[in-house]
């Protein structure tokens, strides 16, 4: 039996999340019915990563076994953009080896987070974070090298996470893509539940000049939730793309 | 009694189309709504073009009486901006006669309409025409041009739409803004219905080269709907601009 990965995009807006819940549209659903109204077949898929309600992906990754032998990469895609809705798209499918798993073959994570500091626009609405004060960005980029390397996130987790809180960031960028739109790079390996959206919070108390940029340091190394600034709105972040 | 103008952005997604309609949720009906919230009594507004369902507003202008004399413009935007729904936005407001209607008063109105020719894109569906063949822009220019001035549209009007079909077009311009965006810019005095839609509709005709530039001209002469080509969708579709 061959098996594929996937590689694909979704407009989070309308998904109640990534993971496959009962009684809700979650992008995991989604894909599933799909898949099964292409084999007849409910067919298990396994993600790279999951993301919370609202949360968009330009790159997600799955995987999952292929009951129809004779199929090639572009009928799989082929396949379930025919028959996924309009807010996810399949942009290439690729042979995998039997027990290749997304989630823990993933080298690298790369997730964007944008930020508007304009007027409201109503076409951004759902797809950046809008925020009309002015932020100091250099503020920002110095207190986002204090969360570059290997650290215990255990401020930035969400409360109810139990999982090892020790994560390494390789990178952090802040770029000013136009006047107003601020993209936050965040690269690492894996991260904890909320950990983007709640760096993100406390970069922004940096650039409000709220907090220096050592303060950032300060959180981290205190391992505490209550310690760090709020998250961020889920809208603004993006699961941008997934390296193995 | 003072009299504004507001000058409006919606997301015409979820909106079924400009005019208030009973049991439907609609651009006009939300801003009625806010201003009855306001001034605690229902307040009758006017506007510069009704734009049908799916179909966005860079820059609608409506104009209505303000029962409380001692608000500014300023005012007027805030308080609207503060209840009206997050698909419609207040960009300005302004004081005008008392006898100001933007439908009568409209010098120019300008729409834009944009195609996109690449894969699909989840974040772009509601905001452009998806059409993934390559369109010949020259060729659309060349036939954009038997469009300007003033002719009898009854060819690219709505079946329904018993106005006087004689409509004067100052300028269509073709513009390639990235690889894959092409945006039609028109600029009128005033439009009959579906108009511009179906300008559009027939010039993607001209640039997939199944109709030469001059099948235009030939179109418009015949007057008569069933000559041109359909119509493009609404979402691809903005008010961008009522000048007076």
């Amino acid at each position: 039996m061959k098996r594929f990965a996937i590689e694909f995009s979704y407009d989070g807006t309308n998904f109640f999340g990534y993971q496959g819940q009962p009684n809700v549209r979650t992008v995991q659903g989604e894909l599933e019915n799909a898949l099964e109204k292409i084999f007849k077949q409910r067919i298990y898929t396994q993600a790279a990563g999951r993301t919370d309600a609202g949360v968009h992906a330009n790159g997600q990754v799955a995987a999952f076994n292929c009951p129809i032998d004779r199929l090639t990469s572009k009928d799989v895609k082929n396949a379930l953009n025919a028959n996924l809705p309009r807010d996810i798209y399949v942009k290439t499918a690729w042979e995998v080896e039997k027990n290749f798993n997304p989630r823990f073959a993933a080298k690298k994570r790369i997730y964007h987070y944008f930020i508007y500091t304009n007027e409201r626009d109503v076409f951004l609405r759902n797809y950046v974070w809008h925020f009309k004060y002015k932020l100091n960005i250099e503020k920002m980029r110095k207190a986002a090298k204090f969360l570059e390397g290997e650290h215990d996130f255990t401020s930035f987790k969400k409360g109810n996470d139990r999982k090892n809180p020790v994560r390494t960031i390789y990178r952090i960028r802040i770029l000013k893509l136009k006047p107003h739109i601020i993209l936050i790079r965040v690269e690492g390996i894996s991260f904890l539940r909320s950990m983007v959206r709640n760096i993100v919070g406390s970069l922004v108390k940096v650039g409000l000049e709220q907090w220096s940029p050592e303060k950032i340091k300060e959180v981290l190394e205190l391992r505490s939730r209550q310690e760090a600034a709020g998250t961020a709105p889920p809208h603004g972040l993006y699961l941008y793309k997934v390296i193995f």
